[in-house]
This record gives structure tokens, C-alpha cells and sequence, in this order.
């Protein structure tokens, strides 16, 4: 199972595998491979391109059980599963058919559920990509700006991989985020400020003498580290026998991992690793932050910022990066984009832990709120295979459920108390 | 991967496979399988008799990515893996260098990473044998008493499972703790008093008209139940390569995680799965609550009880049920047992954190502070190769760290600020 992956020869001695280059996803300018993120003609964003020797199912599947088994299509050497890493991936395809039931779908229904990532978000996955491309690039301390799992998987992969760290938080950050995150003994640094403000600071810190050797995994490492969000896509398929679905949902923050989960299954299809069949994607977001929702309804190719207010936290990106790209491929595909309340979040949330005994954090509660809500528009199809994405845990979330459930009563320590308290609710 | 595992073609129709009675540890007497757990003679505990087939590594590596790869050495249904439940097990053995290298160790060190269950603690596995168990059984209510990680494993479980559950637990326990477990939509049931007077009253409860249909997991479902441990055993030696650690360090609360590790170690050889060479069984427990310690350094066979004080509760068992036995395994495999300080507890909680990027609950601190006293003291060969059970997550247990960690600084959002504070820090 530790066997590494060797797409090509060619390929066994690059330092980024079968990734050949950047390219801007606006006007198309080629650059090689570093630590830039920004095309100079258009300041449009970058994105790697590959060129791709023959990868079979069977390769993939004598990997390692994480995102390693992918390392032939992703942009890291054939020895990242090697180098210190938390090793994420490989999480949980869980048949849903409770869920199913409760929703009225007949159609079979998957959770795909990223808790199960070492620091339980799917964050794990795109930061122990772009540590691997830091690695290559000489950038020896890790950073972002984060409000939480970001933090959390930032952390914890550089504690795990021997190097310094720097996170930048605002201020007014949950005590428990804080603990979590210093937990790893990063240099955690508190801004005063909101998290808009946190990732300005971070964009000017590059350039600056003091952040020379920083891999700002989210801003100069963002090519290398959206890539790692298509692995989702490749589990699913598969997961589900190198097959796709016919419907995912899936939340929508800055807008990546929906266009990288349908990334990931086209360059499966191009590979020829499952058969080109149709899907639709769907995103899910709060109503408190809908700017991709919103353009998608009023039919709009742009994304208009918006001022978040929701207790979806780590979905409450307004001004979304890649939501022009989402909504491409919402269009594409012939899917849409659904927006729920804060009270449907909780819901979904106890929805989800009710019929599955998955416990989702709020992001969780957002998509399963959504497919409901989709669902009842008649916009998903009941009776088509779905897959829903959990990129997170609700052990980090538990201020958003805590004043919705409890105890069915208190009571003294005998028998009869029970029997009294059961019988009464009985 | 998902094929069943057969032992031989007579137990294949059997409800609880291979095994074939229960035996009282201590008088030996024999009881056909049902929801009993102490002897009728002499009051002893009870445990499961199996009569194995011939079972091989390629059944079991052709098995599923969860303790059901060894449905054939549980007392459960070769059927067990196909009905509903959280599909524990099979969770990361990290080699942690970094944190041998923190130790003094050249030994290789790993650590066994129970944190990546469902539910995030080693009790998802045993509640998973105790689930099937129930259906067996018909016990169609699973209860029981906790504190913290068994309330979520069952309640999650139930969910899953589409049972109902009742989880009962001290009125004083902190809301964290009962959000988590109310979340999966359980009965929750608050008693006034300590964890003892709740567990004295799951006692008198088994017997009452109103829980004719409650398998008490830890109670009258305690045999199976504690069986599901013995995976952690068969999966340390699996991923080492089918071969046995040289000494294994363990959290030790009731003594039974512990006592089955070593069962399973001891049935691998006996089915020719591993050959047999000498290993050292460590255990660990907080100075706080340290009865089984206690009796060790003194020469004791039996266990005085006392009355638990410290920051590791989910260890906090002042009267271990299987205290004598663990003493047995520790003396007979020439190990020991160390015990360590609330202090020691957060400083091996922030060492594992820090050099490998887990986080985890008080349990794991007590267990890397031991491994570190014990190495100390001399009674833990540095050379030798040692295995670290994490059996629980940080998420749980913030408060224990919460005092400890925090932001290098709170600064203005301005790069001269970050510049200032790295440069003060430097």
C-alpha cells in the first residue's frame, strides 16, 4: 500500500510530478512553475497545468490510503506520501439511506464526510499539497489567515513536518479556535480586525523581508493548493467503483472546492479512468453570505461582494475568489446553486447527526439544509444517485447547536426516576 | 474490499460467528451467549470463548478499512460489516520521529491514532461490537452511563443504526460534552451525582420492566462489548506487517483496553497470524487516579479503590473493573505501569501536538507523559520499537490546554507590526 506512484519516467525526478506549468484562467499566459499566483498580463488567477503520462486504476488503487494515491495528478513529486505529512484523504463514502428516507429521496445517497481528516476538515487535504510545493519552492515556514480550520490544518502539518509556522487570526476569534490552533505550537498572531483585513495584512506581508521563506498556503501557494480539493472528486468516483454520480452538493466559501470536485472528475474522464457519464453540481451556501447564490438566481456571469452574517463561519467568504468559476460550473452541468437560514443550518445539522451519527459543523448543516431545500424546488432529483460533501466537524462548531438541544430531563439517581421521566415523555 | 469475511463454512449462519460461549474469568464456568456478565458461582466477569477457523492474512487484508476485517475473531455475524453502524477501526499508525527524537528514543516510535474514528475516540469500536451484539440479542435500545467519548460512540451509533438510545450521564458534566452527545438526537438523561451513582443505577436499572429492550453496552453487554478492543491489538500488528511492536504503552481506565490489546496479540499468534516474539506491555494512568499503578509499585494483586482528582476524566475509574487483569498482563509481559501529574498530563498533550500535529484528549497526554516518565526511570527500553495509543481527540477536552496556549500577540493589522512582533520574539 506504500508503493509510490510513478506516472511516468520522465516524471520521477520532477519536482512537481506531471505538473508542467501555471496558466491564467482569464487571458490563458503561460509561467513556470514558482511561487506566483497572479498573471502579470490580466491579474487573473493562476491555475497548474499538466501534462499527463498513463495512470490506470490500478496504479491508484496500490497507493497509499490518502491523496497520495493521486500524487500522478497532482502537482508534487512522486515521494510526497515519503516526506512528513499528515497523510489525509481516503475518508469515508457513507450510504446514507436514513438521510434518504427522511428527505423522500429514492434515489441512492452518499455523504462523503472529510471530518475524518486528521485536524477533521477537508482543509488537511489542500495544505499538505501546497507544504509539498513549499518543500520544492524553499519556502520553509508555513502561513495563512484563517478563522479555523484552515488554521487548525496549517498547524498541524507544519508541527508534523518539523517547520515554523506563522497564523494570522483576527482577534475576536472563539477562544476555542485560538486553543486549538496554538495547541500545535505555531506562532499564532492575533490582528485586530476582521478576517478581510487579516488576508490584506497577509498580502502585503508578501514582498516584505520577513516573510521570505513564507508559503502563504492561500495566497502565493493557492495554485498548488487548490489542486488538492480535486482529490475529493477522485475518491468519489472511486470510491463509488470508478463511477460518477449524478448529482453532488456541495458548499460553496471561495468557490474552489466545487470547481476543483468537477475538475477532478473531468480529468478522470479525459484519463479515462471512468466513463464519461452526465452529473450536476450544486452549490450551498448561507443566506447570510449568498453572493455566488445570488448571481447564480439574477443570472449574472459576476460575483457582487457581499457582507457576511452567518453562523456558517467558514463559509462566510463575500467577496468569493473563484465564484465566477462555480457558477460556470453550476451552468455547465445543469445544476444550481441553493441558500438556506441559520435555522435551517441547525436543523441540517441535527438532520444529518439524527439519521447518520454524523456530526457536521455548520458548513455540514449548509449543504444538507440545501439539498432539502432543493429538493423540495424540484430542482434536485429525488431519484438520481447524489453525493454530499461534510468538509468539516461539528466538535468545532457546537456554539451554533447548543441552544437546541440538552437533556430530556434531570433527574435523582433511582429507578423510578427514570421510569417516571420516560413514561412522562412517552 | 468490502468482501465478507468467512471463517469456515459452519459459522457462517452463526449469530455470533466463531464464538462460541461466554467463561468466567475467574472459575472458568461456562455460559451459553446472551446478555449476562457476571458469573452465577463466584460473581467473576464474564468473556467470550471462541472456537476459530483457520483464518489468514489474505481473508483479512481482502477484508474491509474497519475492525470488520476481523469480523471472523469477534463474537459477531460474518454479516456484521453489511448492517448499519459507524464502521470503526483500521485508523492511522503514524511513525512519529520527531516526537522519538523529542524523547531521546532511537527506537522507532509509533503512534497508534484512535482520534480518526467516527466519533473520534477507541469507543466507537467497541460500541460497534456491542451494536451487533444487541441485534442479536434483540436489545433494540442501546444505553449506557459515560462521561464523554462512550455517550457520543453510542448515541452516534444509535443514530446510525436507526435504534433508539439512552444515554445517561452526571448533571454536572460540562455542556460541551452533553451538546456533542445530545446532537445525535439520543435521550439524554442528566442524574444528580457523580459518575459512580450513574453507573450504579445503569446496575439496577438492568432487571426493570422499562428497560426490557436496553442493551446497557458497558453493563449487560460488557463481554462483546470489551471484545471490540482486541482490534486495536490486531491492527498494530497488521500495520507493522504482520509482526508484533516490542513494547506497548496504553492508558489504562477500567484495565480493559489494555488486558485485550494483549488478547489479540496473543490470538494472532496462537492463529499463526504474527510470529511470536517478546513484547512489553506499559501502562498509564494520572496520579490522580491511579489505583491500578498504585497496586504495581506496591506488589499487590488486588486493586484498592479511590476517589478519582483529576483533568483526565475519561480516565477518572476509581474502582477498575479490570484493574487485576491489566496487573496480570503488565508482570507477565515484564512491563510496568507510571503514573503522572494534571501538569505532565498538558505538557505531553502540547508534546505530541507539537512534534507530530495531534491533538489529543487528556488520555493521550497521560499516555505520552508516562512513556516519557517511564523512559526517564529506565524501566522503558529507548531502543527497542514502542507503539503510543492515542485513544481520544483534543476537541473533547480544550479546557485541560486552554490556560496554557495563545497568541504570540494581539497587533494592529500593519506589516510593521507583524515585523515588530516576530523581531521582539526573535
Amino acid at each position: 500500500m506504500s508503493t509510490a506512484i510513478l506516472p511516468s519516467a520522465t516524471t520521477t525526478t520532477s519536482p512537481f510530478g506531471s505538473a508542467s506549468h501555471l496558466q491564467c484562467r482569464e487571458c490563458g499566459a503561460r509561467y513556470s512553475l514558482g511561487a506566483e499566483y497572479a498573471c502579470i498580463e490580466c491579474f487573473g488567477p493562476l491555475e497548474v497545468g499538466y501534462e499527463f503520462g498513463t495512470v490506470t486504476r490500478e496504479q491508484i488503487e496500490s497507493g497509499p490510503l490518502s491523496i497520495w494515491r493521486y500524487s500522478a495528478l497532482l502537482p508534487v513529486s512522486a515521494t510526497a506520501a515519503l516526506e512528513p505529512n499528515l497523510a489525509p484523504g481516503f475518508t469515508k463514502l457513507v450510504r446514507a439511506d436514513n438521510l434518504a428516507r427522511a428527505l423522500g429521496m429514492t434515489g441512492v445517497l452518499w455523504v462523503k464526510d472529510d471530518s475524518g481528516n486528521p485536524t477533521h476538515s477537508f482543509k488537511d487535504r489542500v495544505v499538505a499539497v501546497a507544504q509539498s510545493a513549499a518543500r520544492r519552492l524553499g519556502l520553509s515556514t508555513l502561513s495563512c489567515a484563517s478563522t479555523g480550520n484552515l488554521a487548525n490544518a496549517v498547524a498541524a502539518a507544519a508541527a508534523r513536518g518539523a517547520q515554523p509556522s506563522v497564523v494570522l487570526i483576527p482577534s475576536d476569534l472563539e477562544p476555542g479556535k485560538v486553543v486549538t490552533t496554538a495547541a500545535y505550537g505555531t506562532t499564532l498572531i492575533a490582528v485586530e480586525g476582521n478576517y478581510d483585513d487579516v488576508n490584506r495584512l497577509c498580502s502585503e506581508l508578501i514582498g516584505d523581508p520577513v516573510t521570505d521563506d513564507w508559503g502563504f498556503v492561500n495566497v502565493n501557494l493557492r495554485p498548488y493548493y487548490a489542486e488538492g480539493s480535486k482529490t475529493l472528486g477522485y475518491e468519489i468516483a472511486e470510491q463509488l467503483g470508478w463511477r460518477l454520480p449524478q448529482q453532488v452538493v456541495i458548499p460553496i466559501a471561495s468557490g474552489a472546492l466545487l470547481t476543483k470536485v468537477d475538475k477532478g472528475f473531468r480529468e478522470f474522464i479525459d484519463l479515462g479512468l471512468v466513463e464519461e457519464t452526465p452529473y450536476r453540481i450544486f452549490g450551498a451556501q448561507a443566506v447570510g453570505c449568498s453572493p455566488v447564490e445570488q448571481a447564480f438566481r439574477a443570472g449574472h456571469d459576476v460575483v457582487r461582494p457581499v457582507r457576511p452574517d452567518t453562523i456558517a463561519k467558514s463559509l462566510a467568504i463575500g467577496n468569493p475568489a473563484d465564484g465566477p468559476y462555480a457558477l460556470d460550473v453550476v451552468r455547465r452541468t445543469g445544476g444550481s446553486i441553493g441558500a438556506v437560514t441559520d435555522e435551517e443550518i441547525v436543523e441540517g445539522i441535527r438532520l444529518l447527526a439524527e439519521t447518520e451519527g454524523i456530526f457536521a459543523e455548520t458548513a455540514g448543516g449548509v449543504t444538507v439544509a440545501t439539498l432539502r431545500a432543493l429538493l423540495r424546488s424540484g430542482e434536485l432529483d429525488p431519484t438520481a444517485e447524489t453525493v454530499l460533501l461534510n468538509t468539516g466537524d461539528g466538535l468545532k462548531t457546537l456554539d451554533a447547536v447548543s441552544p437546541h438541544v440538552g437533556p430530556a430531563g434531570t433527574i435523582a439517581p433511582s429507578v423510578s426516576a427514570v421510569v417516571d421521566l420516560l413514561g412522562g415523555a412517552a
